[in-house]
């Protein structure tokens, strides 16, 4: 009865951290449907990112957290180089706009399955940039910890990328 | 032995979901401290809130969140209707700056206080704008949800208001 009732703890609140990561994506999604490509390209504000460029780096970030999570290897570092490892300015060549949405819907498509298949003990292990005797003493540093921590990330940019809409 | 363990599992979760509340508070205060008066009055983009509207919406939303958590009534429901229920080119008249910011650190100061002394239990507990009818079918909307959802929110204008930072 104890493992019982534990786990249905667990299933709850790994279903309140996972349903809002799924929220802020799906505002993001009905944000990119709302925007040409024009738009898109515009600066979120005077001299800061254009949405272009948020769009590669929440692509990118939301690709790191294979390795974050132990699932796997990233699908395409490169970008993840361009957009979060460089500034917008850095004068490399970047993918284009319908290669960066590719990359974003199948980021989200891989992640999602493989996040919805994650045994439940296993979301309250260690994440991989947690080293173990830190770990010992914060346990809530765990895996799920991170997708908290990614979509308070992702929220972050949401703002910014809500003043491409016109008013 | 069951009761025990499930108790040190919500716990944790309480405290994931805390830290990641505070962690975004202190970034707040750390921004707030960077910009003088004059910076946070401006828009944080062009034909945008200013950071002082946002400051409000903030400090409001937070002081909101006694209500939705069961802790009582809000401090100043006045503040709430100026900078939630209406935008910021209302023609109302605002408080100054040093009150919207003696409200923050008010609003944070009581809801922390109230926050930690919550019982583990009462966080998996119906958040009150979530019927009875519908939290029987949906138990992940509970009040520690409330505070993944407000988090999220902070951290959407914490975007926006990064651009009074000037580069």
């Amino acid at each position: 009865m104890s493992t019982i009732t534990t786990t249905a703890d667990k299933e709850l609140f790994i279903k309140m951290v996972l349903s809002n990561w799924e929220m802020q994506i799906s505002r993001m999604n009905n944000l990119l449907a709302k925007l040409s490509d024009a738009e898109l390209a515009h600066p979120t504000a005077s001299g800061r990112n254009t949405g272009v460029y948020l769009l590669g780096h929440l692509a990118a970030i939301g690709d790191g957290m294979f390795i974050f999570l132990g699932l796997g290897e990233k699908l395409n570092p490169a970008i993840y180089e361009l957009f979060v490892s460089n500034p917008e300015n850095s004068g490399l060549e970047k993918p284009s706009i319908a290669e960066l949405k590719e990359y974003w819907n199948k980021v989200n498509d891989e992640l999602a399955q493989k996040i919805n298949s994650m045994p439940v003990d296993e979301w309250f292990s260690r994440h991989t940039a947690v080293k173990e005797e830190d770990f010992a003493k914060e346990p809530h540093r765990n895996k799920l910890n991170i997708v908290i921590n990614r979509t308070n990330h992702l929220s972050y940019h949401l703002g910014q990328l809500a003043y491409l809409v016109s008013k």
